[in-house]
This record gives structure tokens, C-alpha cells and sequence, in this order.
């Protein structure tokens, strides 16, 4: 082992850029025991990284045969679903291994997730609902001063320039560790933040800034959305690892809350057909979504079992598209009251137990579980504009007060994460999954206690008729995944 | 044993009307057989039951040590689904016992389930369809009389008090048994029946009694609505045990009509804002509802395997949905047709294959299946005066007929049931459960048979191995729920 | 057995016409080794079945005691699922035995599926198409004929005459085979296209022929529809074996589209209530249908694993739709395009994956999916003319093109298979299964392997014994179709 360590140095940087996660893991498998041995801990972020990926590299031209490992080129989504718990399918099970240091801190940029991104949906809906409230008749009485909407979006657009491009920055640097995320069946819908973020941006832009902006920005936002909908619902329909009966989450109703909050901008520009196309799109989608999630097929595995923030991301699509229909239609009529009386039911029905949101690890998603209530917030503003009384009055301070208490609450739990228990960013477990499944690992213990002292040996010989074990296991995995186990 | 006996008459007879099923339960398991033994039957309803909970609690200061029994607030949604079967989960299962003495006549109000509502709900609606047979233009030609409508309404109010009053004695009494009823996957859609059978008589009050109900009625009478609406439809989404891929079933429509009911006689008041946010409430859960039954997913138990009667729950959600609709818009336009039409093809559907209704043993729930017919047959009085020609009259007539011939017929069995065959209220198994799977019954039978005289002790010691055995196989059971078994 | 074979000629030709497959298969069950051996292979086709027909039914006055044999009335689904695959449900499965001669070309009508009637659904959609080409304002620029449409309508008209008559011929001679066809769970979604395929042709109707059709054809052709649905919307609902979370497939959308082609075909006419009636139908269990496809129920056996030109069946209902609900409602408003822009994206999600459709046998079926991109080739013309512009008048003529140049394409292919590769009607191995279990394989050259020398004493004993197995096998089938297995 000693001559491999001393190959280190040779491994090009390029290689640590990019995690080849499959090597990584093939190799894994059979020797991280003996590697951890010789993993010197330097102090350096990169270093470690660099040591952990060069040891099992350098193994590479070792005299230990090259036991067969299959190359794949994405992670299986049933990996992580094998792999990962909770229901942002962020938790390491016990039983299993990852293929980067659990104890060691990690590269920033790989321990900054998309879900960042929620931080912009967060703000970026509130600048626009100060804007509402500023500007809507019905709220008139309140005085709210455009310069609440000035102040929050030019924060908001800040905060979109440095998380957008932390992440360019992951992109470049750590591309499987994007392409991972990509993977992974709850992250893959927070691709969809950065456009909603832009599109809340658009919407919400101050009057003082301009009050019309060009069509081709529409065009331009919707065209990754677009893209990103041919991709999922099209997962959805043709199935493999990825149908609906596995993934439904309720995060994918950030997949589906981008057509509605597209039309609405859309509308509000003067486009006619391609908010109506983005609507019914939407439309279709959504009923697919809120059918499938409230069935809770036993097969949903990620649905959360308990009540968790996530929940209000049923809030936002019937609010965004009542508001969306009304723009689109002209009119606040049945159509919108509809979408929007769902939304209330829902909203409503989440506040009544909202003291069972208890004991959650607080994380970055939570951002983007708070836009619900923003969107929910302006619709009822709308709404107000169309029925204006005492209690529809009342709803409208209510619903916008308790999103900017929630959003300031979130702030200021975000920021003693990150600056005084300094864990706003933890090791990001879901994208250093290995790709194959571990060992057994009471088998192994058991092994280990009965044969004190012959380890290694028996350990190589453990691998090799484990190897066989994990093709087996994989033939009986499909086979299984195909019942429906919880 | 025999002192036990003695400290039967210090129980105190709070205890006898709060069946505490739990406390009951745990000591079933243990010494239910010993107990069996020493009870005196005596030909008082009150006394015998009495006596089995006498019996149960006064052994409690016994020598036997007190065994672990798990205290649980409820019984859990599994038990039902074990230890029931049949279309209205009201027969026990070969191996389950009950824990109230199966061959004694218990109390009256113990047999008095809450699906005895479910006949006003048929007599009700029958009022308001005679109400608008007379008052509707299109069938001024059969010159129906306004008085048909002021007696049967007159039935119906006086029904309601006896069964709501009858009722409210159980809850006063037997208030464990409402709870049982109420925790009951399908009995608890007939909580839904009080309050929509109020909603049809208000609908259907006669001319000459008021011509105008005061608004705060229909407040009152929908707050019971939209509690229940949040409780059940909250189980559907947020899962657990209740999460509608286990308990869908016909009767769950229940759950979903009296929205459009609501709606209904929200919008003849003059109401606007608030009928429109029931029908959008009913609209969103009665596809999930509607979806989810057509799938007849594996996973729902309780969906009865042959033709049953329940199935005409059906034709009620989108019949009563057609004029709800017609009400708030104005006019019965497309969106009413439309509703209208998918209740007409229901019922054909159904009425195609009625000769399979055959060899169901009747009970009570059937007469809340007869209000879907007469609400179709009002949904076709009002379609009829939209497009009056002679075949649509000629449906008028004929669903009327249909509706009112089958309400007959029931209040003919009803009645023999009542006073011939004195079996109208039978034993309510459904309520009596125990909240523990027993002991397997085969095996038991078994161990009897091989070991014959040493009953007593061999029966002792297999309860106490027993016990574990139900530890473990609730955990087991945990996971068999998750694996969709028939 | 050699007296046996001598009774052959005093079997009816009646008998040959149907084939009892019940009779058929209960003594295959015992006795096909056999009867194989007896065999004379002649080569008249007509021959080889009556000898195979003979050689079974005169075993029955045989020495042998008759084993028990239950007669059931039809195939059950199961059998259908258990001895094919494939997404049209037409490969056997290797454990899987056949009730006719695999290796002999079968009568021609016998190998005429009812898909056959796809290739009229093909081109009586083109004709359809080239006359809206023609008369539509907005595609004047492109100076189309009317000529096309009426060439293409007598070709179409032909071609139903010559499958309609041939298929008739199979009804009367091969009924049983028919009926086997009804029972196929895919296959019966086809007993709509016949209906649809004449729907095509009066809608297509060439001005020169008539500008205008008499009502009571439109109630000639919607009376076979709407029995069929009664039927196949009722296994839906009321489940058992053809229930929809086991039979959702993508032709299912055959049953559905039919709704919307009657309604539009019944709005042109100037009809009123019994298009929207059709329409109110289409949608609720399109809604159904789209949202549990979309789900992909781990019950849902059929549904292809890989992307297969039956998905293009996804863009039928919503296109037609559009034009349907612009036809009743007079206008091509919100409604006619959220429908219209669902069925866009469908097409557009599917054509992006078009270079995946690939080494996929080829099959009559096919054609059947040709005539959703007509469809959505006709909506588009039906859009340009609300909304006229290049982009729009581009899409109108590409996706025209690309939809005759598919039919032309598949015109060329089945030129191909009949009259050079002479496979264009291959054994119908879906209507010929077995229907009950075969003797499990495996087991079987295990006894062979073990037992060299008794084989036909050992064959008998086992067949014997088996029967007793296959008993229980249907029971334990039972409980295993509850569980979804793959």
C-alpha cells in the first residue's frame, strides 16, 4: 500500500474537480478499509479531498485483481432511495457508507446545495407582495411604501447574484456533484428555483425601475422551465426508476408552480398565448400531482409521514394560478375563485395543525417552503380588490403579515446557523452516496467477532463473494422495487 | 376467581356506560376464557353487560400479575381493516372476537348506529324532490300538490329530531362507542349525514312554511361541515393510517356531497363568496375521490368486490354538483351539463347492471344510498325545464318515480325488519372490536388438542409467550400494512 | 388411442368453426404430448386445426378418467396477463403453452386482429385532415385540392368495407377467437376503433358527396360506443379483475377518444345536448385515465417499460377535444385551448424522445397510432385560424406533413410485411393461450433429468398430481394478483 500512497502526487487536479463518483466507488467497495488507514489528515478543505480521492485512485494500479465493476454512468435513483432517508431524502441510513469523509469538513461549494435557491423564492416573493400592497386599491389603506418593494428586490437581486453564482461556481468546479443533485429525485425540483426566483423578480419589479418589461425576457425565463417540464413530466408518464408512483413528493409542486407563476407574468406583460399554454400545462400536471398526493400510494416513499414544513408547497400552485387565470381571463371570476378558495381550504387546513411542526431539523429548503404563503398572501390581496370587506381586509393583513413574520423568522434562524452555530451548510450526504449497496453490515460484525484476527484475509475473501452478493442483490432490488415496499 | 365475583356489584356504573374498550381489551387477552366461565346471565339487556364489564374489571386486583398492555388512546385504523370485512367493514372476521358478549342483546343505544341518519337523508330529499316536482315549470303538468312536499318535509324534521335525539343519548351514554364509530374508516362518513340531511331540509322547506332561511343558518350548519372536511380531508393528504390509498370507498362520497349540497343551498339564499368556496373545496377532492375509486388501487380494502348498493353514492356528488353549479353561475350552462351528464352516465352505469344487487343482507346505511337517486331525479326536473322535450320529461318522470318506489321500498323493509323480523338494529360488531389481533386461532386449536388436560396451565403459559408474540407481530404488522395486501 | 383417431371424422365442422377453448384446454392440460404425437400434418390450413381440433375432442370418450376440469366461461384476465408480455400483450412468455399449433400457419381469419381496423382509424383521419386542409382559410395559401380528400375517403371508405366485411367473416366463422379478443385486455380497447374509424368517415365526408348528414346516423354510431363504455368504464368503477390500477394502458385511450370524435362529429351536425353529453363522459374518465397513466401503478402491468408509438395514443383525446369543445361552444376559447395546448406539449414531449422508438416489431397496431397526429395536425389547422400567424401557420404545415408522411411511411412498411416479407398477419398467439396455468417448466425437466426412463408413467403421476396444483396454484393466484407484482 505504502508505494500507492506515494503515487499521490501524480493524480492530475482535474480529477479531483471532478468526482468521478463510479471509480471512486468501485473501488470503494473492495478497499476503503484499507485506504482509510493510510488517509493522512491535512487541514486544508482541499487537501482532504484531495488525499481521500488520490489514495483510492492510486490503488489503482495495485497488484489486488480489478474485481468486476459495472460502470454506470448515473447514480440509480433506487441508490437513493436505498440510501437516503427523511422526507428530503437527506439523511444517511445506517446501513449505509458514502463515498466522501463523513467527519472531515468538506469544499464549501460541495456542501452548497440548489436548494439555496429557495433563499431567492423566499425574497423575491416578498418584494412582490410589498409591491402588491403598495399598489392594490383594496390595501390602499394600509400606506405601504413602494420603498419596501425597492428595498426587498434589490436584496432579492443581490441575493439571486450570489447564490446563482456560488452555484456557477459548483457547476464549473464540482460538476458531478451538480449532475448528483441533478439525480436525485427530490433535489431535481429545486432546478426549477433559480427561473421561479426570476420569474418573482420580474413580477415583482419596482415601478421606479421600469414598468414594462420586454417580452423576450418572458421567452427567455420560460425556455429553461420548458426544458427542465419535458425532462420530469415526461419521466412521469413514460416511467422507469422515475414515475410518479415512486418520486411523488410533494416538492414536485415547485416542478408544476412555474407555469402558473410564468402565465402570470406572461399575462401581465400582454402575451396571450403562451401564458394560456404554460396554464394548461400547468393545469394538466397539477391535477396529476394533487391526485397522486393525496392518494399516498404506498409506494411513495419520500412522501414525509409526518406533517413537515414541506406541506405548504401545496399552497402555492392553486394560489399562483388563481391569480395567473384572473390576469389571463381579465377578470377575477369563477374559474379564479376556484384555484383561489383551494389554496384557502389548503392553507387552512395545514394552519390548524401547524403546532405539530415540531423537532424538524431546520434547512436550507425551508426557504422555499415559505413562498406558499407569500403567493397566498397576494392572491388574497387580489381577491380583496374583487370582494372588498372587513374579514377579506383582515385576511389580506393576516396572510401578508404572518409571511413576513415567517420569512423573518427563517432570516434570523439562517443566520445564527450560519454565524453562530456555523452549520448553515452541513455535509451535503445526499449527493456523496456510493452507487452501489454496502456491505451487510451486521453480517459484517458478525464475521469480524468470530474470526478476531485473520481480518484482512477474511475481508478480501468477504469482498469477493460480496461482489457476487451485490449483482444478486441488484437482480432482487428490481425485483422488489417493483412491490411496493414502504 | 369467586371473590372476584363478589366485587362485582362495587363497580361503579359510570364505568359500564365508558366502555374502556382498552382497559377491557388488555385483560381479554389474558383471562377472557376464565371469565367466560363465571358470568351469570341474567335476562336485563343492562345487566349483562354489566356483568362481562364487571366481571373484566373486578379481576383486575387479581394475583395475576398485570401483563404489559400497551394503553392506546384509539383503536388503531389497522385493527378495523383486520378484524372486519364486507362492504361496510361490519362483519367480524372468523378469527377475531369481540370484546362485548356477541350472543346477548346489548343496550338499544349501543345498536343504534350513525348510519341510522342516513334515513332522513333519504326522507329529506324526497321532500325537496316533491318540492320541486310541484314548483318546477317543466312538471307543472303533472300537477303535483304542494302539501306531498309540507308532509313528507314534516316526516323528515320529525325523524330527524327522533334519530338526532336517539343519537345524542348514545353520545351521552355510550360516548366510547360514538368514538369507536367515529375512528370507523367507513362509518365515518355518516358523520357527514346529520348535517347534509339538515342542509336538504332546510333545501327543501315548503312555501308555505318560510320563504326565506336567515344566512347565519347556513353558517351554522356548514362550521360542522368544514371541521369534519378538515379533519378527514387532512388524513387523506398528510397520510398516516387514514391516507386515502386504504380507506377509499364508495362512502367516502359522503364526505364530498355535502360541500355541493352546501353550495347548493347557499346560492337559492343569495349567498355568493361562500357557496363558491365549498363547490371549489368539493370540486378538488371529489376528482381525487373519483380518480382514486375508478383506480381501485390494491391497496383499498374496503371497496367492495360485487355490486353493492353503496356504489350509488356516485351518481350523488355530481347530480347535486350540476345544480350547485346552475345556482352560483346563474344559469345551467356547460359547466352544469357537464356535471349533470357525468351523474346520468353514473347511474345508467349502474342501472344496467341492477339485477346484480342480489343476496346483500340489508341494513340501515342503504337508505343513505337512496338520496343519490332522488338527487339525480331533482338534477333532472331542473334540466328538463332547460331543455323541456318529451324525453326529458319523460326522465323526470321516470327518476322521480324510481326515487320514490325505492325510498318505499326501503321504508318497507325498514319496517319488517323493524317489527317481523325485530332485527333492524343488530349487534354493532363494528364497534365492539378488540384493539388486539387474538390469538391465532388455529394454532390454538392446535396446542388444545395435542396437550387435552393440561388446558388451564398450557393456556397460561401461551398467553404470557403470547404476549411477546403480539409485540412483535404489531411490528410485523407495521410492515405488512406498507406491502398492499388483499 | 388409435380408436380415437378414428372418431376424428365424425366430428361436427360446426365444432372447427368455434373453438370451445375451454374444452380444448382441459384436455390439453392432460393429454397434448399425446395427441402430438398422433398428429398428421396435412397442408390445407383448415386441415391442421380440425386435426388438432379432432385429435383433442376424440380423446374424450377415452379410457381416461375424465380429471376435473372447471369450465369457465371465459378466459380469465389473469391468463392473459400470466401467459403474455409486451405492450401490446401479444408475446407468450416462454413458461407459456399454447391451444393451437404454433408451428402451422392458422386460418387467415383466425390471424386477422381487431387492430386491423387501426389502418381505417390511419387514413379516414387523412381524409379527415386534407379537407380541413382544403376548406380552412387559414391553410388557403397552401391551395389544397378538396380532390385529396375525396380520393382519400374512397380509399378509406374502401378499406372499411374490405376490414369491416373480413372481420364480420371472423365473428361468424371463428366466434370463440372473437370473443377471445373482447377478453384481451388490450385488444378490447380496438372494439372502439370500428366505431371511431366511421365517426373519421362522416366527419370526413367530401362536400361533392354531401354538405350534410342526417342526425339519426349520429345516434347509429354513438349507440356502439356508448354500450362499449357502459361496459368498459364499469369494469373500471366497479373492479374485479379488468379494474383500472391492472388494466391502465395507453389504449385505453381508444375508449375514451371516441367520446370526443362523436362530439365533435355531433356539435358540426348542429346537434346540442348529446355532444356534451359524449363530452361530459370523455372528460371525467380522461381525467381518470391521464392521471393514473401518468401515475404508472406498479399494478399496471401492460404499461410498456420503454417508449413505444402507442404513447402517441396520448395526444388523441386532448386534440380532439379542442376541436370538440370549439364546436359546442361555438368559439375556440379558453377551454378548446388549454385542451389544445396539453395535447401540443404531450406531442411535443413525445416527439423530442422520437429517435428512442426503435427495434420494435413492427404490428398492425400501429396504424392506430398514426391517427393522433392527424389529430393534432387537424387542431392545429383549427388554431391557425384563430390565430394566424407564421409561426402558427408553419406548425400547421409540418405537422400535417409529418403526419401523412408517417400514414405513407406505414403504408409503405405493411406493403412490405404482406406481399415481400409475407408477415403481415402472424399467428395471433394472444387469442390461442392456454386457460389455466401450464405445468411450471423448470420443475418439469428437473423430474425429466432425474427420472430418465419412466417418463410418460412418471408424466401422468405428475399430471395427475399437478391437476391438484393447479387448483391450489389459482387460489394462491388469487391472493398474488392482490399483491402488485411486475
Amino acid at each position: 500500500m505504502a508505494q500507492n500512497l506515494g503515487t499521490k502526487k501524480e493524480v492530475i487536479p482535474s480529477l479531483i474537480r471532478s468526482i468521478d463518483a463510479n471509480e471512486v466507488v468501485g473501488f470503494d467497495d473492495n478497499l476503503t478499509k484499507q485506504c482509510v488507514l493510510h488517509i493522512e489528515i491535512k487541514d486544508s478543505e482541499e487537501n482532504i479531498l484531495e488525499d481521500e480521492i488520490s489514495n483510492i485512485i492510486s490503488i489503482k494500479p495495485s497488484t489486488e485483481p480489478p474485481v468486476s465493476t459495472p460502470r454506470s454512468e448515473n447514480v440509480p435513483v433506487d441508490r437513493y432511495f436505498d440510501a437516503l432517508e427523511g422526507p428530503e431524502l437527506d439523511i444517511l441510513r445506517p446501513s449505509e457508507e458514502i463515498v466522501l469523509p463523513e467527519d472531515k469538513q468538506w469544499p464549501f461549494l460541495l456542501r452548497f446545495p440548489i436548494s439555496s435557491f429557495g433563499i431567492c423564492l423566499g425574497v423575491s416573493s416578498q418584494a412582490m407582495m410589498w409591491k402588491n400592497l403598495a399598489l392594490t386599491e383594496s390595501t390602499h389603506f394600509l400606506h405601504v411604501s413602494l420603498n419596501v418593494n425597492l428595498i426587498l428586490w434589490c436584496i432579492s437581486v443581490l441575493l439571486f447574484a450570489l447564490v446563482a453564482s456560488t452555484y456557477l461556481l459548483k457547476i464549473i468546479f464540482y460538476f458531478e456533484a451538480v449532475r448528483r443533485e441533478y439525480y436525485h429525485p427530490i433535489r431535481v425540483n429545486f432546478f426549477f428555483a433559480p427561473w421561479i426566483a426570476l420569474l418573482f423578480l420580474a413580477s415583482g419589479v419596482p415601478p421606479t425601475v421600469t414598468t414594462s418589461l420586454p417580452h423576450f425576457l418572458w421567452y427567455v425565463l420560460m425556455t429553461p422551465i420548458f426544458i427542465l417540464e419535458l425532462k420530469i413530466y415526461g419521466q412521469w408518464m413514460l416511467g422507469g426508476q422515475r414515475r410518479l408512483s415512486k418520486v411523488a413528493n410533494p416538492s414536485n409542486h415547485l416542478s408544476v408552480v412555474g407555469n402558473f407563476v410564468g402565465a402570470l407574468l406572461g399575462a401581465s406583460m400582454g402575451l396571450k398565448e403562451g401564458p394560456i399554454f404554460f396554464f394548461a400545462v400547468g393545469l394538466a400536471h397539477y391535477t396529476v400531482l394533487f391526485v397522486t398526493l393525496h392518494q399516498r400510494l404506498p409506494t411513495n416513499e419520500t412522501l414525509p409521514k409526518e406533517l413537515h414544513p414541506v406541506f405548504f408547497l401545496f399552497v402555492a400552485a392553486p394560489s399562483v394560478a388563481s391569480m395567473a387565470w384572473a390576469k389571463i381571463n381579465g377578470s377575477f371570476d369563477y374559474g379564479s375563485r376556484i384555484a383561489y378558495f383551494i389554496a384557502m381550504f389548503l392553507y387552512f387546513s395545514l394552519a390548524v395543525r401547524v403546532n405539530f411542526f415540531r423537532g424538524f431539523k431546520f434547512s436550507l429548503a425551508w426557504w422555499a417552503y415559505t413562498f406558499p404563503m407569500t403567493g397566498a398572501a397576494i392572491a388574497t390581496i387580489r381577491y380583496t380588490s374583487e370582494v372588498p370587506n372587513i374579514v377579506t381586509k383582515f385576511l389580506s393583513v393576516s396572510l401578508s403579515t404572518i409571511a413576513t413574520l415567517t420569512v423573518f423568522g427563517l432570516l434570523v434562524t439562517t443566520i445564527l446557523h450560519a454565524f453562530v452555530l456555523r452549520d448553515l451548510f452541513p455535509t451535503d450526504i445526499a449527493i456523496a452516496i456510493s452507487d452501489r449497496k454496502p456491505k451487510t453490515v451486521r453480517k459484517w460484525f458478525h464475521r469480524r467477532a468470530s474470526s478476531s484476527e485473520k481480518d484482512i484475509e477474511h475481508y478480501l475473501k468477504y469482498v469477493t463473494s460480496n461482489e457476487k452478493e451485490v449483482e444478486v442483490s441488484v437482480t432482487a432490488k428490481d425485483v422488489e422495487n417493483q412491490i411496493p415496499l414502504p
